[in-house]
């Protein structure tokens, strides 16, 4: 699980990816037989691909997930989205981990944040 | 805690708020003194406010949560932005809920959704 912390992004324009799935069967936590490993692969992986920015994501008890990947650019996002590995899972994702899923591709215009203590806007 | 499927929502375009916002103190289930209360009444008058699509929303039990409402328009997040009750939410979450947080304004450019048996591109 990564830190408690909001991805720390540059300043806007840059793409926001919104994934958000229904774990199928069993909801517990970690999810269905790989479904864990694999995540955590596939973040190692995204990690490394060129023009990502962060990642911030959570799941609730009842199976729901959101993750939201940020990118620099379309390009950066559809090298990430015809990454073999990355395509073999969400194939095998579909057959046997979520009962359903959204996937929004989004260009971030603006962005704020916040640390307690005095206020930090961002640029 | 609502349905356990993602939000279901139009055709793009349409925007996205990406909120991630990390709980202060104790990250207990719940989190701290009247912030669920707080964000269910938020969730249900976000709901009833012009040009609301719908919410995705999930905390992890570090505190990390990430919250993502989807909105017709610019002017309807504006106006959602200037709702006292959601002002006032928002000055009393600085001063005792939140750690930190990051707000992200994107425009949907487009979606995919997926429901367990025949796939079901969105438009």
């Amino acid at each position: 699980m990564p830190d408690p912390t909001p991805a720390s992004l540059p300043a806007p324009p840059y793409y926001a990816v919104v994934f958000t799935a229904v774990l199928s069967g069993a909801a517990a936590e970690g999810g269905p037989d790989g479904y864990q490993e694999t995540d955590d692969r596939l973040m190692k992986l995204a990690a490394d691909q060129p023009g990502f920015l962060g990642v911030d994501a959570a799941r609730r008890a009842d199976g729901l997930g959101v993750t939201v990947s940020y990118w620099r650019d379309e390009e950066s996002i559809a090298a990430w989205r015809e990454h073999m590995e990355h395509a073999l899972a969400r194939a095998y994702g579909r057959e046997h981990w979520y009962a359903s899923f959204a996937l929004h591709v989004a260009k971030v215009e603006r962005s704020y944040g916040f640390t307690s203590g005095p206020a930090t806007p961002r640029p």
